[in-house]
């Protein structure tokens, strides 16, 4: 029943590379996955930018019973388990737990909106409670532009007060510098681990005393998000945070996931990389030559990626 | 590969009781969906009001099949299958139409936001060539104030278009009568089906040419909403029209899934059927109490339910 170290530092929402068939790749799914633990950053396999929710919970648990048997450290994966379904959330986060992994990044139930903190608080408790595991620890996942279902700071301090070490942080991917302070200054004294959603509050919640930061263009940028992560306390911190900046600002021109992919697919020479699931579709050819323009013109590149065919 | 007449008429989205480990409860769901029938309403299973996406996959499956098993007829069930996720979709809708299911009534995958028609077409497009069933009929499901994801006429069209006779109709619940208005203008005439979200509308959507209604409702007050579907045609329509109009204004003063719940655990005399599934939660006493007393006072009854103890 021992417990991994806390996580920290910098994770990327695995991009999962689909097959002509939509089928996940494990291939190129377990390929991306060393890539990124080479460049040094953890595993937030099954989030947002992994178009997860676009997965059954079946095959969610092959993808990440192939990403650990493949030899990549569960210590260093924080997979979503979080779902609409209390029963497929409570069977994705014990399998998660029995595999080793360090945390769960949980998104509420998110198809019915307008639900109350008391609804929530049960569905995260009932999960906690099924799974009965001392090794779990679920970071909480606020992404509420995209669910829909926001999470209260009241609702944190309530899960913390009842579930301390077990709830052990939060991904807070709204973008609001306020709400992750406000996040930090309440609850980080009692062991609540706070991640941004993007790197450009990385070097201002470090600063806080906050973690790291679970973002997308972690995926394609993960050495320089890293190196900041390790060099916060740096005279040129500032500098670093505004070469990631200009990195970042030229993936959010462009809807995020297929932009990712398709930088995946062009400097790893490997077009079928761009594939997305539907209700997603690829970036037309106009949209990806314009960004692979402008990411070159601001001097980035995926120089460590390994080409397909090399 | 007969198929089965097209539905018309007055669906109830079936609430779904819970055991106390919150497990679907067979007998209850399977005695209530008979109560239904016999009052002459089809059966919509696995509708939003149904918590349906409170339920994994495997826990849909094996409600259908107990309810086809139980002599329930097929051709009067149009279950929900639309899911985030392109492969529990087609699982799902492909299970519906081996049972013989007269239609599926369909969301589109709900956690992204801001998606293209182009990635809807996509998806809808893709569960009916992988579900490869001539028998299939898929009736859209156009609820933006939940899923968030509306369904656009342009989208619309260009299904109706690639996929005539499959592409069987939709369930409207925008609640904007100017939007079915629209649909039935435009699709009707192509053998498309409008179908209300809400029995408010039904009168105005049978006299434009529309089908019925699906309405949560239903669940509680099928006869007098079934007999409007009859009758529309009578002398005192708009009257019978006011006389549900009145039984859904009060439902709509307090949160719809536990109050049509605890409407029939009151007139069931039978509590368990008050319970919710997480992140849903039951009606306060005080709330619960109001309701019965408003119902009452409104000249509401559920008369025609057999008690559980009886």
């Amino acid at each position: 029943m021992d417990r991994n170290p806390r996580m920290a530092g910098v994770l990327a929402p695995v991009v999962t590379p689909f097959a002509s068939d939509h089928a996940p790749d494990v291939g190129r799914f377990l390929r991306h996955c060393r890539w990124l633990l080479d460049q040094g950053v953890g595993l937030a396999v099954f989030g947002t930018n992994s178009e997860a929710n676009s997965l059954g919970i079946d095959e969610r648990i092959e993808l990440l019973d192939r990403l650990v048997a493949s030899g990549a450290g569960p210590a260093r994966m924080m997979p979503g388990t979080g779902t609409c379904a209390l029963t497929d959330s409570v069977r994705l986060t014990a399998h998660a737990v029995k595999l080793g992994c360090a945390g769960a990044l949980m998104l509420p139930p998110f198809y019915y909106k307008g639900v109350t903190d008391d609804g929530l608080y049960r569905s995260y408790a009932e999960i906690i409670e099924r799974v009965g595991d001392a090794r779990l620890r679920i970071y909480l996942y606020h992404i509420p532009a995209v669910s829909q279902v926001p999470l209260s700071l009241a609702l944190i301090e309530r899960l913390l007060r009842d579930y301390p070490g077990t709830v052990a942080g939060v991904k807070d991917s709204s973008g609001d510098w306020n709400n992750s302070k406000a996040m930090l200054d309440r609850y980080a004294g009692a062991g609540f681990d706070v991640f941004v959603g993007s790197e450009s509050l990385l070097l201002t919640n470090l600063r806080h005393g906050g973690q790291g930061c679970i973002s997308a263009t972690a995926n394609v940028n993960p050495s320089a998000i890293h190196r900041l992560y390790g060099q916060w306390q740096a005279a040129d911190a500032d500098a670093m945070q505004r070469g990631l900046d200009r990195v970042r600002a030229t993936f959010e021109k462009y809807p995020m996931i297929p932009a990712l992919k398709h930088a995946i697919a062009h400097w790893g020479r490997d077009p079928a990389w761009a594939r997305v699931r539907p209700p997603l579709v690829e970036l037309p050819d106009a949209q990806s030559s314009a960004l692979v323009a402008d990411l070159v013109a601001s001097g980035f590149s995926m120089h460590n990626l390994v080409p397909a065919d090399a």
